[in-house]
C-alpha cells in the first residue's frame, strides 16, 4: 500500500463539515479513511453513520474521543458509550484523552473538587483503564491512549509522554490497549524515537499535524498544515514504519485559519503536503 | 537556615526595577539573595554591580543567562563573556538557556540557516558545553543547564526535561556543570521527582513560579505568583530538599500583570506566598 493509500482525514480538520459532507469529501478527493468525532456522529446518528462510511467504502481509522477519566466518577458511563459507538462504527481504535487535574475543565475553569495532585490524577487514569479495558475487549474495541503536549497537562491530559502511555498500557494485551503517536504532541520529546520503537505493535494510531511557532493566543489551535511549522516528520514516520505500524495516517489539525478555509481546498492541500512532507 | 532565609528575588520578577532598585528592594524587604540578569547588570556596570550587592550583603543566587548555543557559531564569545561576568559577581551559577532550532529566534522568527533537525541542535549543545565547561571551571563558575517547558523547544531550548539536562551534565564534575530545577518548566513531567533525586548535588538552582491555565496569549508570560496556578509545590520542594540542595530558592515570574504592579507590593506578596506555598 502506498503512503497516500493510508491517508485519513480526521474530521476535526474540516470541522464545519457534517459527517455526510466529510465522507463525501473523502470520496471526492480519493481519501480512503476517516477519523470520526463522537459529536458529529451523534448528530448524524450512529447507525446511519456506520452505513454511510461502509457504503462509501471508507475505513474508520479512529473514533475521537473517550477519556476525561480523572474526575470523581471516572466518566465510566460515557466511556462505555464511546466504546459501544466505536464497535458499531468498526473503528480501528477509540482515542482516549485521559483528562487533566481533577476538577479542572478543558480551558482551565476550576470546578468543585479541584486538586493540584497530579500523581493522584494519574492513578485515577490507571484505575479507570482497569475497568474499561475488559469492557472494550469484549466488544472488540481497541483503546488508544493519547499522550498530549505537556502544555495541556493541567486541563486535558495528565498523560504527557509516550513512555508514560506505554507504562499504562503494559498490563494489557497490545490489541486491547494501544497508544496514539501524534507528532504535534510528541515531536519535542528527546525520548520519542526510542519510545516509538518500544511501542511496536502498541501503536494504534499515527496522527499528524505541524507545531506552529509562535503559538496562537488559544494554544489549542497551534496545529498547522504539514510544512507550516517546526516538525521534521521524516524521522518520526520512519520510526513508526520501523515499529511495524501499517495502519492509516490521520491528519488532525485544530487551526482557526484552516477551519475558516474552503474544506475542499484544505483536502487538496493536505494531500499535496502529505505526499511531500510525511517521510 | 529557615526557608525564608533562602528566598531570592530573581530580578525579572520586578523587571522594571534597575539593579540598584532591586537591590534596595531586597534590603527593604529582608530578602537575602538576588538573581541578576546580564542586561541590567550591563546598564549599572559590572564592577559597580558587584560592589552594590556585596555592600548590601546579598548573595547572588544566579546570573541569567548564557546559552543560545545552537546557532552556527555556538555563541562562544558571548558565553565566555557571561562566564566572566558570573565570576566577577560571585554568582552561585550561570544559567544556560541552551537555544532552540538553529536559525529560529526566540518568538519564532526564522533566520538564515533555519533547520528542523532537533537532534542536530541537541548535539551542538553538547559540543558547545565541551568548550565552555573548562573555561568556566578555570574561573570558578558553575554552569547550570536549564530545561525549559517543551512549548519553548523550537525557539528557546531544545533541552526539555531534567533527565536530558542530567545526561548532558554527566561527563563533568557536579560543581562544574549543574542543572536548574524550575517548577514552571518541569511540574508536568512524570519523571520529575525521580530525576530530582538522580540530580542530587547537580542541582545548582531551584527556581519557582506557578503555571497559569489558561496560558496568556504570549505563552512566555504564563508564569504566576505561587498559588495562582496549578502547581503543587510541596512534593517538588521536598524532593529538592531530599536531594540535598541547600541553596537559595529564586522566585522568577514572567507575567504582564506582575510587571505592571508596584514592585514593593510584588515583593510583599511574594514573601507571603513563599512562606505558605513552598512546602
Amino acid at each position: 500500500m502506498t503512503v497516500i493509500e493510508r491517508l485519513s482525514l480526521n474530521q476535526w480538520t474540516t470541522r464545519r463539515w457534517s459527517v455526510r459532507e466529510a465522507v463525501d469529501g473523502c470520496v471526492r478527493h480519493d481519501i480512503p479513511a476517516i477519523g470520526l468525532w463522537r459529536e458529529s456522529v451523534a448528530e448524524h446518528g450512529l447507525t446511519a453513520t456506520a452505513k454511510l462510511v461502509t457504503d462509501a467504502g471508507l475505513r474508520v481509522s479512529s473514533l475521537c474521543r473517550g477519556g476525561f477519566l480523572t474526575g470523581p466518577g471516572l466518566a465510566l458511563d460515557d466511556n462505555r458509550a464511546a466504546i459501544d459507538e466505536a464497535a458499531a462504527l468498526g473503528a480501528a481504535c477509540l482515542v482516549l484523552v485521559v483528562g487533566g487535574l481533577p476538577g479542572m475543565a478543558p480551558g482551565g475553569a476550576r470546578e468543585a473538587g479541584f486538586s493540584r495532585d497530579v500523581a493522584a490524577a494519574r492513578a485515577r487514569v490507571a484505575e479507570a483503564l482497569a475497568l474499561l479495558a475488559p469492557y472494550a475487549a469484549e466488544r472488540g474495541v481497541r483503546l488508544a491512549l493519547e499522550p498530549l503536549h505537556p502544555m495541556y497537562c493541567a486541563d486535558r491530559a495528565v498523560l504527557s509522554t509516550l513512555a508514560q502511555a506505554l507504562d499504562l498500557a503494559e498490563p494489557y494485551p497490545a490489541e486491547q490497549v494501544g497508544v496514539v503517536v501524534d507528532t504535534f504532541h510528541l515531536w519535542w520529546d528527546p525520548e520519542v524515537l526510542t519510545q516509538i520503537e518500544r511501542a511496536g505493535e502498541r501503536i494504534a494510531s499515527y496522527q499528524v499535524s505541524d507545531f506552529l511557532v509562535p503559538l496562537p493566543a488559544d494554544t489549542l489551535l497551534g496545529r498547522g498544515m504539514l510544512g507550516d511549522g517546526v516538525i521534521d516528520f521524516g524521522p518520526l514516520t520512519s520510526a513508526v514504519d520501523a515499529a511495524g505500524y501499517r495502519g492509516d495516517i490521520e491528519i488532525e489539525i485544530f487551526n482557526a485559519d484552516i477551519w475558516a478555509a474552503d474544506p475542499d481546498e484544505v483536502l487538496a492541500t493536505m494531500k499535496r503536503r502529505f505526499a511531500t512532507q510525511i517521510r
